[in-house]
């Protein structure tokens, strides 16, 4: 179309707010922001369609910026094209509760899409978003009616593709044939050690090729906005694949030290500001100061975005018309709200049900509510048999071409990569339409504890399977055999935890994770059977913890998770037997769930008076929190058959009994015995 | 060399071994045993430089199964060559306490170099035994003394490929161009889900031609023998590339099954393992039955392998005579001893020394022991500036031919690749004769939680040195700020988490993980400046825990880490000042060394009679196993100047200091208060 001077006077009024922010904080990024000004420019302004009026609207364009710690130049063009995020949120840039903080962050920001800064992670979020929307377009367009067609679109860096999860990410990419996926590789020869040829040499046209990317190359990212352009309207065009743009630039363009590491995480100096802006024509003695044509040139182009939205809004009045029953569930899905009634599909059992792994009786749960939930969206790091994650008559989320699957098919194939997996569920539940889930082995979510910890960070849902949940994996033995893992993830904020006891206690897992729009979860499953326990229900598991078994006149109280409940009860009947002893038992599945509840409720289930004792075939750190005694595994497990290995570590009804006796009695003299839950003072929250 | 029916019968010897054992522990994975019985025979038997009767021997080949689930195949060969693995340990293979576990482990089993199993890290492991050889090589060799010249082998699967650990490894050892470092890829075209065409249709042979590898291929890896020994043969050659196999084969080669995922991780059925045992000139009736010819076979190889290893110690003897000290620091080195006296190179301070934030701590003392101890290997995933990690005059591990350093140099820019970084360090400690640490923040650690699992389970002396520890590094905000992570990796056995509050406890924690073979250390370090406490002393911190203050008539215990320890003698300060309370102050940097004191002196440390309140910027979980009340965030943190973000979460002198008053109050009418130190029974190690 033409670049003229407004649009040099755009880029460069973005890299002095870059410089601005960052100086005025003393703190931040400006390097990128100044290199990476142009594309944005280009990309915002001469393709991207959004509303700034509207930050959620369905078939927006997404961008993701996986080098977030470039997120002033994101900052900078939410300001500039009218998003609500003022001049002052610019200057409050990293301070205390500001919506600028030092990284993007999905849930306060308007316009941010997904949380990033944690290399490696935007470029996953933004083949996620791409999944979901080549899924809703499947799903939800008709002759006539094109819902979904919006591009996702993603900066990032050398950083970013040095990173492993890029690589399994962009592998499946290229697998999934993902022509609605544009990614700009911000190629400037700098990371924080100086120059990337002292550790990234690679070839990464070669590489993304490998990948079945189109790659596409732009030499002067600095300059050359009709290259840059042309790159993007071809990329465009890539209908079958996904594609990379390489973009050479130079790092702080217009700073006495740019193309240096000097500019990439430091504020510029005062008299390099200077000179910087006399050069780019602003007026040096200002700050935040950002021309009126400049705010009048990108308000044209946010008009149009709200006029294409008021466009789109009316297609979607006529589809309601015509596909009343789509029309309502994708509004409905976009609520995050599940189908009403759809809770009655969950399971529930008696004591006379037969013993079955927590890992079947997920299965069970995700064959029934499938058709009730239809963003229901799943898979399994090359698990699936294990995971049991697939109902018999998915379908595989695969390229059509493939003969394997389709676009509108809920069931992905994520092969064995779990970090990308849990990167990628973030960026499909931030998309809007679908609810993903992923299984892998308990152990193997470590892999993937930087995604994890972003899911939590951003209030998204996603929920992990995790099967072969502990030594009950047997033969596998330590290497598979999770000790650490629960802790780890326990100890994460707004991130639940559940390790069901059985088939009552999975459904109540389910029934929270699938309701919990703003909380992740890792649901924790057995390999080995598991009976069906006298005293679970549905009602009373999802308090996260409740009395299992209530005795009067009770001398301990047995507190346990998943599949040592089982045991417990067992243990409880030999306490009795042996030592005339009574036990009470309490199954807690979800510490944090659990620690939601009013303390009178968590008091009543875990009283004063008598001591308590607590088994899990884990760490025992973190149950000092709810019980007086541990009865844990502090170390490595053992390759073995199941029952072999938990009567190695006595994890066995004399093995329990035995140290509930050690525990009554080491407790027998101290008076008016304090509950745990008795805390001196609130935490901050 | 030409290959003849006893080389058949030998490749058929491992395959029946891996069927028989499998069937036998009904469990396990056959398939890839059987498809890679061919490659694993011609490169044990005609490449590889091995004395089966010292498995230490520091000039042996490496060999690496980074496919670990067909352990199977490991241990047949180890048999079969005559290590000490008998025939009835493959009878053992995954039963309790046997040294045939589910996936190789390399404490216990004579001939396993790293712990597999965990996809992904054997190749990087691979890639650290191979720049420790370089290391080797480039440091000891000298004209006409080859000390150190072995290759480094490494099997892999589809799997391992996936995972992005695999990539950032490769990558590096593209760009570090190791020659000495062969891997062969089981193209096998199987994997847990079916077929990889699911999930996996990169260009494998592109990928690694993008990373700078020496890429072949062999088209019938289940036949023909002459080509993979032509391959390997070409690989040695490459002596400024990696190389990558790639081969073709059949999984489960000979079953009725062959060439599915039903041969993966299933034993064959009876009536399978008939027919293939008939096939294979086998009796059927016969089971873990080897013909003596194979053993006499592999035999002369292994007697060749031990004459090579007593050249080489003739070698060595004059290489003695020649050079004494290099001969000393080498030998020296493989006992895992540190120099004598180097310990007086640690550092120590007063309370008149100033404020320094640890991160500078540890740099001074890197820089400090670096020339004393020689086999200190260092690097830092792009944060060296950031980390501190490089001493002023170190040279850069690098090709010589970058002009960038050489590979006497002991220094890795690992590029932002720190699950990778883990990984290496696991195969760099294997080696035997370096010692490596490495630099990212902390919060990044958790990307390499599945490297970091296996370094403790491995028992490596690995360290990380994990600056920016805490919401004190301020403005990068919650992505970037640790919550749950020491909780993760305080949890994980076997593993050293140091938290230093000031010089002394710095200098004491690098004692602590320099001198401890078997376990490695993680060690959190503040961005920000401390003050050097009045009471640390090295000899006191390397007890893991201590008392910092002692008050007569104290009437709370206040515990502390790190950079809180120093706010903590304020609040104390402030208690007595406002309040009237004493308040004694105790140091906990390291809770599993503490753990590991005598009970008396823990309880010196935390003593009944007084209640507790602990002080950590970190999640409370965990803490209640040594506090009777703690205060700690269990939400994300804030972007901010990191004093405002201490005041805003209450970490100030007044915040301690009201709810150390809350403790008192709490705990004023129990009797004879318990120190959490007393426990009604001790847990099973």
């Amino acid at each position: 179309m033409g670049f003229g001077e407004i649009d040099q006077k755009a880029i460069n009024s973005i890299r002095v707010l870059a410089v601005d922010a960052t100086f005025a904080s003393n703190s931040g990024h400006p390097g990128a922001p100044m290199g990476m000004a142009p594309v944005a420019h280009v990309l915002f302004n001469n393709f991207m369609k959004f509303n700034p009026k509207n930050p959620d609207w369905l078939n927006r364009d997404r961008f993701v910026l996986s080098n977030g710690h470039g997120c002033m130049l994101q900052y900078a063009l939410l300001h500039l094209f009218g998003y609500a995020l003022s001049i002052d949120d610019l200057k409050a840039f990293r301070t205390v509760d500001s919506i600028t903080p030092g990284h993007p962050e999905a849930h306060d920001t308007p316009g941010i899409e997904v949380t990033t800064g944690p290399l490696g992670q935007g470029i996953c979020n933004a083949v996620g978003l791409a999944m979901a929307q080549a899924h809703t377009a499947a799903t939800f367009n008709k002759p006539g009616f094109t819902i979904s067609d919006n591009y996702t679109y993603c900066f990032l860096g050398d950083g970013c593709l040095m990173e492993g999860v890029s690589s399994e990410a962009s592998s499946l990419a290229g697998h999934l044939q993902l022509g609605n996926l544009i990614a700009i590789y911000d190629d400037n020869h700098i990371s924080i050690d100086g120059d990337t040829n002292v550790a990234f040499t690679e070839d990464v046209v070669k590489r993304y090729e490998s990948y079945g990317w189109e790659v596409l190359v732009v030499d002067d990212g600095d300059n050359d906005l009709n290259s840059i352009e042309a790159a993007i309207k071809k990329a465009q065009q890539s209908k079958d694949k996904p594609t990379i743009i390489k973009l050479r630039t130079t790092i702080g363009y217009g700073s006495l030290n740019q193309g240096t590491h000097g500019v990439h995480g430091s504020p510029l100096k005062a008299d390099d500001i200077k000179q910087l802006k006399q050069k780019f024509g602003f007026n040096p003695d200002e700050s935040f100061a950002v021309p009126q044509e400049v705010y009048d040139f990108y308000g044209k182009h946010s008009s149009a975005g709200a006029a294409a939205e008021e466009e789109w809004n009316k297609l979607l009045a006529q589809y309601a018309e015509k596909f009343p029953k789509e029309h309502a569930d994708l509004i409905r899905r976009q609520t995050g709200d599940l189908p009403e009634g759809w809770e009655k599909a969950l399971p529930v059992y008696t004591p006379a049900d037969p013993a079955i792994a927590s890992r079947k009786l997920s299965e069970t749960v995700l064959s029934k509510v499938e058709s009730v939930i239809p963003e229901l969206f799943g898979g399994s790091a090359d698990l699936t048999g294990s995971n049991l994650t697939r109902w018999k008559e998915a379908v595989d989320f695969q390229a059509p071409s493939t003969g394997l699957g389709d676009y509108a098919g809920r069931y992905v194939r994520y092969g064995v990569r779990e970090h990308a997996m849990g990167a990628i569920m973030n960026g499909l539940a931030a998309y809007g339409t679908v609810l993903p889930y992923s299984g892998t082995f308990l152990n193997f979510v470590s892999y993937a504890a930087g995604a994890v910890r972003l899911s939590a960070l951003s209030r998204v849902r996603t929920i992990w399977v995790a099967t072969h949940d502990s030594i009950g994996l047997g033969e596998d033995g330590p290497t598979h055999q999770p000790i650490e893992t629960l802790a780890h993830f326990r100890a994460l904020p707004n991130n639940m935890v559940w390790r069901p006891a059985d088939g009552n206690e999975t459904s109540a897992a389910y029934y929270v994770a699938l309701t919990s729009k703003h909380t992740p979860s890792i649901i924790a499953l057995s390999r080995q059977n598991l009976p069906q326990l006298e005293g679970s229900t549905l009602e009373k598991a999802i308090k996260g913890g409740y009395v299992l078994q209530e005795v009067e006149g009770a001398q301990i109280t047995l507190i346990s998770t998943g599949s040592e409940v089982g045991i417990t009860v067992d243990a409880a009947k030999y306490l009795l037997d042996n030592h005339s002893i009574k036990a009470r038992i309490v199954s807690i599945p979800s510490f944090e769930v659990f620690d939601s509840q009013s303390k009178e409720y968590r008091l009543s289930v875990l009283p004063d008076g008598i001591p308590s004792l607590s088994i899990e075939v884990m760490t025992t750190l973190g149950w000092e929190r709810y019980s007086h005694e541990q009865f844990g595994i502090n170390r490595f497990g053992a390759s073995g058959a199941y029952k072999d290995v938990y009567k190695k570590f006595e994890f066995t009804p004399e093995g329990i009994s035995k140290r509930a006796v050690a525990t009554i009695n080491f407790w027998k003299d101290v008076p008016n015995i304090r509950s745990p839950i008795n805390r001196a003072f609130e935490q901050l929250i």
